[in-house]
Protein backbone atom coordinates (compact mmCIF):
# COMPACT_ATOMS: atom_id res chain seq x y z
CA UNK A 1 0.00 0.00 0.00
CA UNK A 2 3.11 2.51 0.65
CA UNK A 3 3.92 2.14 -3.04
CA UNK A 4 2.64 5.36 -5.07
CA UNK A 5 1.61 7.19 -2.16
CA UNK A 6 4.57 9.69 -0.84
CA UNK A 7 3.72 11.13 2.73
CA UNK A 8 5.39 14.33 4.45
CA UNK A 9 5.43 15.32 8.04
CA UNK A 10 4.19 18.63 8.25
CA UNK A 11 5.20 19.70 12.12
CA UNK A 12 2.27 21.46 13.65
CA UNK A 13 -0.01 21.21 10.66
CA UNK A 14 -0.67 17.23 10.05
CA UNK A 15 0.38 14.70 7.82
CA UNK A 16 0.32 14.95 3.90
CA UNK A 17 -0.33 11.87 1.64
CA UNK A 18 0.51 12.70 -2.45
CA UNK A 19 -1.38 9.78 -4.10
CA UNK A 20 0.80 9.16 -7.44
CA UNK A 21 -1.41 9.26 -10.50
CA UNK A 22 -0.34 8.31 -13.76
CA UNK A 23 0.31 11.36 -15.49
CA UNK A 24 2.52 14.19 -15.00
CA UNK A 25 -0.49 16.51 -15.24
CA UNK A 26 -2.75 15.57 -12.17
CA UNK A 27 -2.20 15.38 -8.96
CA UNK A 28 -4.25 15.08 -5.72
CA UNK A 29 -3.22 15.72 -1.99
CA UNK A 30 -5.12 15.35 1.42
CA UNK A 31 -3.85 16.82 4.41
CA UNK A 32 -4.97 15.24 7.51
CA UNK A 33 -5.35 17.50 10.26
CA UNK A 34 -4.54 16.28 13.93
CA UNK A 35 -8.36 16.70 14.59
CA UNK A 36 -9.21 14.46 12.01
CA UNK A 37 -10.01 17.76 9.47
CA UNK A 38 -8.93 16.81 5.91
CA UNK A 39 -7.83 18.94 2.35
CA UNK A 40 -8.00 17.35 -0.29
CA UNK A 41 -6.03 19.86 -2.88
CA UNK A 42 -6.25 18.39 -6.92
CA UNK A 43 -3.85 19.84 -9.18
CA UNK A 44 -5.30 19.68 -12.90
CA UNK A 45 -2.71 20.93 -14.05
CA UNK A 46 1.35 21.68 -13.66
CA UNK A 47 1.21 24.64 -11.54
CA UNK A 48 1.94 24.57 -8.05
CA UNK A 49 -1.64 25.90 -6.88
CA UNK A 50 -4.32 23.69 -6.82
CA UNK A 51 -7.24 24.00 -9.16
CA UNK A 52 -9.57 22.92 -6.00
CA UNK A 53 -9.39 22.19 -2.65
CA UNK A 54 -11.88 20.52 -0.38
CA UNK A 55 -12.25 20.80 3.28
CA UNK A 56 -13.70 18.05 4.42
CA UNK A 57 -14.94 16.44 8.22
CA UNK A 58 -13.95 13.23 9.22
CA UNK A 59 -17.60 12.01 8.61
CA UNK A 60 -17.47 14.07 4.91
CA UNK A 61 -14.04 12.43 3.99
CA UNK A 62 -15.22 9.05 5.02
CA UNK A 63 -18.15 8.78 2.88
CA UNK A 64 -15.84 9.97 -0.06
CA UNK A 65 -13.78 7.57 1.04
CA UNK A 66 -15.97 4.53 0.48
CA UNK A 67 -17.53 5.66 -2.76
CA UNK A 68 -14.00 5.85 -4.19
CA UNK A 69 -13.06 2.48 -2.99
CA UNK A 70 -16.51 1.30 -3.95
CA UNK A 71 -17.93 -0.04 -1.10
CA UNK A 72 -20.12 2.31 -0.97
CA UNK A 73 -24.09 0.61 -0.68
CA UNK A 74 -27.06 2.02 -0.75
CA UNK A 75 -28.90 1.19 2.92
CA UNK B 1 -23.82 4.86 5.39
CA UNK B 2 -26.93 6.31 2.98
CA UNK B 3 -27.29 9.10 4.63
CA UNK B 4 -25.23 12.13 3.10
CA UNK B 5 -24.39 10.43 -0.55
CA UNK B 6 -27.03 10.78 -3.32
CA UNK B 7 -26.54 7.91 -5.85
CA UNK B 8 -27.42 8.30 -9.39
CA UNK B 9 -27.84 5.57 -12.17
CA UNK B 10 -26.21 7.13 -15.26
CA UNK B 11 -27.18 4.43 -17.88
CA UNK B 12 -24.78 3.35 -20.50
CA UNK B 13 -22.35 5.48 -18.27
CA UNK B 14 -22.14 4.44 -14.89
CA UNK B 15 -22.80 5.30 -11.35
CA UNK B 16 -23.20 8.83 -9.66
CA UNK B 17 -23.01 9.02 -6.33
CA UNK B 18 -23.08 13.00 -4.90
CA UNK B 19 -21.05 13.74 -1.14
CA UNK B 20 -22.94 16.05 0.79
CA UNK B 21 -20.68 18.59 2.44
CA UNK B 22 -21.40 21.33 4.94
CA UNK B 23 -21.66 24.18 2.64
CA UNK B 24 -23.55 25.00 -0.65
CA UNK B 25 -20.76 26.52 -2.33
CA UNK B 26 -18.42 23.04 -2.28
CA UNK B 27 -19.20 19.45 -3.77
CA UNK B 28 -17.77 16.87 -4.39
CA UNK B 29 -18.99 13.64 -6.94
CA UNK B 30 -17.81 10.60 -8.02
CA UNK B 31 -18.59 8.65 -11.42
CA UNK B 32 -18.11 4.97 -11.13
CA UNK B 33 -17.78 3.26 -14.40
CA UNK B 34 -18.53 -0.62 -15.27
CA UNK B 35 -14.94 -1.07 -15.89
CA UNK B 36 -13.86 0.56 -12.47
CA UNK B 37 -12.60 3.67 -13.50
CA UNK B 38 -13.54 6.50 -11.41
CA UNK B 39 -14.14 10.59 -12.30
CA UNK B 40 -13.56 12.46 -9.74
CA UNK B 41 -15.26 16.18 -9.80
CA UNK B 42 -14.35 18.74 -7.36
CA UNK B 43 -16.89 22.03 -7.48
CA UNK B 44 -15.44 24.27 -5.82
CA UNK B 45 -17.93 27.39 -6.60
CA UNK B 46 -21.71 27.78 -7.25
CA UNK B 47 -20.92 26.84 -11.01
CA UNK B 48 -22.17 23.42 -12.32
CA UNK B 49 -18.92 23.18 -14.33
CA UNK B 50 -16.28 21.46 -11.68
CA UNK B 51 -13.74 23.06 -11.21
CA UNK B 52 -11.34 20.21 -11.15
CA UNK B 53 -11.94 16.48 -12.63
CA UNK B 54 -9.33 13.73 -11.99
CA UNK B 55 -9.86 10.32 -13.72
CA UNK B 56 -8.67 7.66 -11.42
CA UNK B 57 -7.58 3.88 -12.34
CA UNK B 58 -9.63 1.29 -9.82
CA UNK B 59 -6.06 0.94 -7.65
CA UNK B 60 -5.32 4.56 -7.18
CA UNK B 61 -9.17 5.47 -6.53
CA UNK B 62 -8.67 2.84 -3.46
CA UNK B 63 -5.03 4.48 -2.22
CA UNK B 64 -6.70 8.04 -2.25
CA UNK B 65 -9.71 6.43 0.15
CA UNK B 66 -7.12 4.81 1.80
CA UNK B 67 -5.85 8.28 2.76
CA UNK B 68 -8.98 10.17 3.32
CA UNK B 69 -10.42 7.59 5.61
CA UNK B 70 -7.51 7.38 7.59
CA UNK B 71 -6.54 3.93 7.15
CA UNK B 72 -3.16 4.70 5.44
CA UNK B 73 -0.07 3.42 6.52
CA UNK B 74 2.94 3.43 5.47
CA UNK B 75 4.28 -0.20 5.31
Amino acid sequence: MGQGVHVTELPGVGTRYDVDLADDENRVSVVVRPGGTRYLYVFATRSAEPTAVLELTDEQARKLAAVLSATFYEG
